[in-house]
């Protein structure tokens, strides 16, 4: 199951129990954490995230809101004295600034900690059971959005129909690829009367900060689920062009434009108190619109 | 009225609702903040602390739980148009950690941040209201602790006395500071018969992290209060020698040895889910003992 819990749905300054930026996403038990602003270990124990299960961290810039709690995490994993590996992606100089503050601690990690630094549309992560890629933005830094695509699962084997057919235990796998099985005496079995596709990989991207941008719909297209910045409502559209930051509306046409399932909205800026408007103005351009609360998790 | 607030009373990770070191001293509505750990600025809201009161900043020690929120409380105040300048002491390389975090970010800020480099003992602020003065404790890295104490005010006019002797309102002052007044005939009118002396200069001390250290003594020697760190009880004291930390028993000795009026004991280990202990512990030694709670002001 894909999923996303958020940690945190404010802009900039903490203010009315909101957290600066960061999100869980899970998939089949792995944890990839997206961004990390300053409280997010804390938001962690608050939202029972298994902190042990985060094997990534993708941060989407270096404004403070998105990675002061980077450090804290990195320190406190090694203080819980974590073994396995964690790989931290993000633009430069994050290696450099969390390498600093360990050095001037004298602290040796308990785990092996790797850095790669992002600086361009790239595929970060690909196994057997998820991409991941990330794309720029338009930010006043250089700033990353983040899509999740799930792999296609194999093909599901009808088991009436292959126990029929007397398939051999050994040819199971290659039914699940798609294969045709041929008998000795040379007849061939459909794979499709043997098994049932799987239903398509899940997607889900993180589309960070940005101010209005088309250019990204390429990179969500049609996806299940996004995440898109609302910092202002629109009666203040311009200021958030000057900052590089978007209006629910401005989420919503990009969801609309992209043909994505679902949007979700979140960066609040600290200026608004409730955020009821914001989920409003963003359903008057795409109805399929949830805000991003604080401890919820969101299924893909 | 000197008083202190604790806003984060736990040692390195964050665990059972406990936040790492961070404290407010309070004198006549100045705000001093001692120790910064992550989530301070969050516990700043929580606690309803003026944030704009605050005018000095003094970080004992870069080891993270003491001042990994430091970055995103200088970055708030001027998301939050912040005019008046800010003073931070710690030891090096805390300015550069800092700066370098701001540069990257592109981050102007909104108002004068100073930034003084702890390397010894030394006297840090000396106005007509407070002098704070560090001095160096035993920890891991380099580490100090401060000493808050209150000026001592003038001596305070006994009205009456001065009405019937006919003191002119320009000798008010000469009398706050405890010259007698002779009349225009040559008699001599005695100070005392006119004044009394005001309360002494209260006192505080936070002696941050530390290996059992009779060193500090001199500098905390009959104190109102100090807070001292109790990261273990006393059955892990070999643990607490070698980790420069202190045990609840010892915390009292270093008390009852300075002759100090009342003790506080905080950064607790997150191995302790519940705090008597440490409280019974500290006791023994000490009697007028307590524990700093989070959101409690403990007056001087």
């Amino acid at each position: 199951m894909l999923a996303v819990t958020i940690l945190g749905n404010n802009s900039a300054v903490p203010a009315f129990d909101r957290h600066p930026t960061s999100q869980v996403v899970t998939l089949d038990g792995d944890n990839f954490l997206v961004d990390c602003g300053e409280g997010t270990q804390i938001q962690m124990i608050n939202y029972k995230i298994r902190r042990s299960k985060i094997s990534h961290v993708f941060i989407s810039h270096l404004h403070g809101d998105h990675y002061f709690g980077l450090v804290g995490l990195i320190n406190s994993f090694s203080l819980l004295s974590r073994q396995q590996e964690l790989h931290v992606f993000g633009p430069s100089p994050l290696e450099e600034i969390i390498s600093m503050q360990l050095k001037v601690a004298d602290t040796r990690l308990s785990y092996p900690l790797h850095f790669h630094t992002i600086n361009g549309q790239a595929t970060l992560v690909d196994n057997d059971r998820i991409e991941i890629k990330c794309f720029p933005t338009q930010h006043r830094v250089e700033c990353y959005g983040f899509c999740f695509r799930e792999k296609k699962k194999p093909r599901k084997l009808i088991m009436e129909a292959v126990r029929e057919n007397n398939i051999p235990l050994h040819f199971y796998d290659n039914l699940k690829k798609g294969e045709d099985f041929v008998t000795s005496g040379g007849e061939v079995i459909k794979n499709e009367w043997l098994t049932i596709e799987a239903p398509h990989g899940r997607t889900y991207a993180f589309c960070a900060d940005t101010r209005y941008n088309e250019s990204m719909i390429e990179h969500i297209k049609d996806f299940d689920l996004i995440y898109h910045e609302s910092t202002y409502l629109d009666s203040l559209r311009e200021r958030a062009e000057e900052r590089f930051h978007s209006t629910a509306k401005q989420a919503g046409a990009i969801a609309q434009k992209a043909g994505v399932k679902k949007l979700l909205i979140g960066h609040f800026s600290s200026k608004y108190d409730t955020l009821e408007e914001f989920e409003a103005e963003a359903k008057e351009v795409f109805p399929n619109t949830e805000l991003a609360l604080e401890g919820v998790t969101y299924k893909v």
